[in-house]
């Protein structure tokens, strides 16, 4: 788990004092910012550059991969002698997971696919700060780091992935659009419902899981909260949802997303959002309610974006999405092959 | 915020496993162990003593002193050249709070007394580990470890108090009598009601602390959980009330109840629950529901405590209960004094 957390309306300000104590003799701070920032000066002012530390734009308009984490790591170790003092992820899920990655591969060696997996990390990652700018992921607080490499979509899973500290501050994502808002938001409870309905499920798990559900109600079906205190609490809903799956697994909608994700390269909160539509048969009442959410927020999910897919590429994401065992496992039992095979996925597929 | 948890029945076995990549040459790993469990031998078997380990029984029949903790580390020191590799925590918040002190004290000079406040820790404290084996009071997650010293009652709050590890198995808490279950069980909802109702609340605290407040009502008002669930239930809810304080404050009830523990020795939970009865004045619903929970598991709860008080002792226990300063800042607002002085204290303490 995170050790170390603070929250609430401004706490980014805190970041150079909470930075100052970690700060190694000519090592530098990097920052990776989601490039949305760029020519935002107010929101630049406030992040205090120092001596010799670094600000990298991260474009999150695909996902992480493995290769971008490889040049990142190259580029800032043919830059700096020293290793530098930490990196900071500032942005949405996509820059917490390289601001994870990076922190882990510029102390271990070779390419990041050859850790993505669970607990093949050696050796402790630099001091890493992440500092979300948008809710939903759990990206924050998660013990993975989601990259696509040349093989497979997979995270780095291990006890030196989770951020050393976060930096909780609801007022950043204030200039997020709405459609990302929602997706992201979605993503959140799409979470929640996939560890709730796991057979995975743990005590821990469903008390994380349960929160963050009924703030997501609260958030995407509710007509009471203020601006202010949605923004608060999609948050914290990010949060324990990420905690949740953290002890328990997600499940049919994010085994499915990947697969676009791999092939299509559909982002990660939308994707769900296109999958979960159409999972009536595995999550019936939650999908009501997600139906529910999109007409609420008349939000618009993309369509057929699997139409005019060639027989080779439909067989490349039906693959990668069932090479998601702990998932189909945690969501269907140890029997899940009686329910889910290549046709069924197939037949799934071709609705969305 | 503790770095690294396991969760599960069962999950007590894999502490050696865990201790094992602690292990440093020569230094022992000290066992402070409650002694309910002194003489249970097929309990004592699953604590693999190494080579020069240790195991301490402590009693809780009282409260935790900074006296008590500097015997501890006096103890220790005298017995070991090395500092020991680790300091686990097995059995209730007193032997929490004990094995937390003791941990920051082996490495920090002078009296555990000098460190009663916030972050006066100067060096990080020895590894440490917190099994709890009843449910409610929340110290194997919080920041502080509170300690009675011979002016006052608070805890040695800093970065260093957390545990490193904590062992949350529901199976440890089997054999608690009904009283102490219901004691401590509602020390996490008072905490709850505590924090939800106080002015320093935010979104982070709020999460939490609705959490733990829901599975107190599911546990203690319902009627449809397992022993199994129940156990495994209160254990989270604990965990989460006491991650709602870390970032809130408790109120009145702790306030006053810190007075009854300092001048009568009285235990923290019986502490509170014997305050909380007459505070409908604050927290009108859930001291109803409080009694609710008294009325249906039929526990009683002292009466009479401070009949034949005498004047100074009365005296004493109010000026404790007021020192409390931002316990009741958090209840009652910046104008607190308005609404409780002297005169108000000993009028609430006289019905107890």
């Amino acid at each position: 788990m995170v050790p170390k957390v603070v929250f609430g309306e401004g706490c980014f300000d805190q970041l150079s004092t909470i930075l100052s104590s970690q700060t190694k003799e000519k090592a530098p701070f990097i920052f990776l910012v989601d490039d949305v920032f760029e020519g935002n000066i107010a929101f630049l002012n406030r992040i205090n550059l120092r001596f010799n530390d670094k600000l990298i734009y991260i474009s999150a308009d695909e996902e992480p991969k493995t290769s971008q984490v490889d040049t990142l790591v190259k580029d800032i170790k043919t830059e700096f002698t020293n290793t530098p003092s930490g990196i900071i992820g500032i942005g949405g899920g996509s820059v917490m997971d390289l601001a994870k990655a990076v922190s882990i591969m510029l102390v271990n060696q070779g390419s990041a696919e050859q850790y993505q997996g669970w607990d093949l990390v050696k050796n402790k990652a630099v001091y890493h700060v992440g500092i979300p700018t948008i809710s939903g992921t759990g990206a924050e607080v998660s013990r993975t780091t989601v990259l696509t490499g040349p093989v497979r979509k997979l995270g780095i899973n291990s006890d030196f992935t989770p951020f050393d500290q976060v930096i909780l501050d609801p007022d950043l994502t204030k200039g997020v659009s709405k459609n990302q808002w929602f997706f992201t938001g979605m993503d959140c409870f799409i979470h929640c419902v996939e560890s709730l309905n796991g057979t995975f499920l743990n005590a821990f798990s469903q008390s994380y899981g349960e929160k963050a559900y009924d703030l997501c109600m609260e958030i995407f079906l509710g007509d009471t909260l203020s601006d202010d205190e949605m923004r608060a609490k999609l948050m914290m809903a990010s949060w324990h949802g990420g905690m949740s799956i953290a002890y328990s697994q997600v499940g049919v909608a994010h085994a499915m997303s990947y697969g676009l994700g791999y092939v299509l390269g559909t982002k990660h909160g939308v994707g769900n959002c296109i999958v979960f539509q159409f999972l009536e048969e595995f999550y019936n009442k939650d999908v009501a309610l997600f139906k529910k959410m999109v007409a609420k927020h008349e939000v618009e999910i993309p369509q057929e974006v699997c139409k005019n897919l060639s027989e080779e590429k439909m067989e490349t994401m039906i693959t990668v999405a069932l090479g998601m065992v702990p998932l189909w496992e945690n969501a269907l039992g140890s029997n899940w092959k009686d329910r889910i095979n290549r046709d069924k996925l197939r037949e799934l597929y071709s609705k969305m």
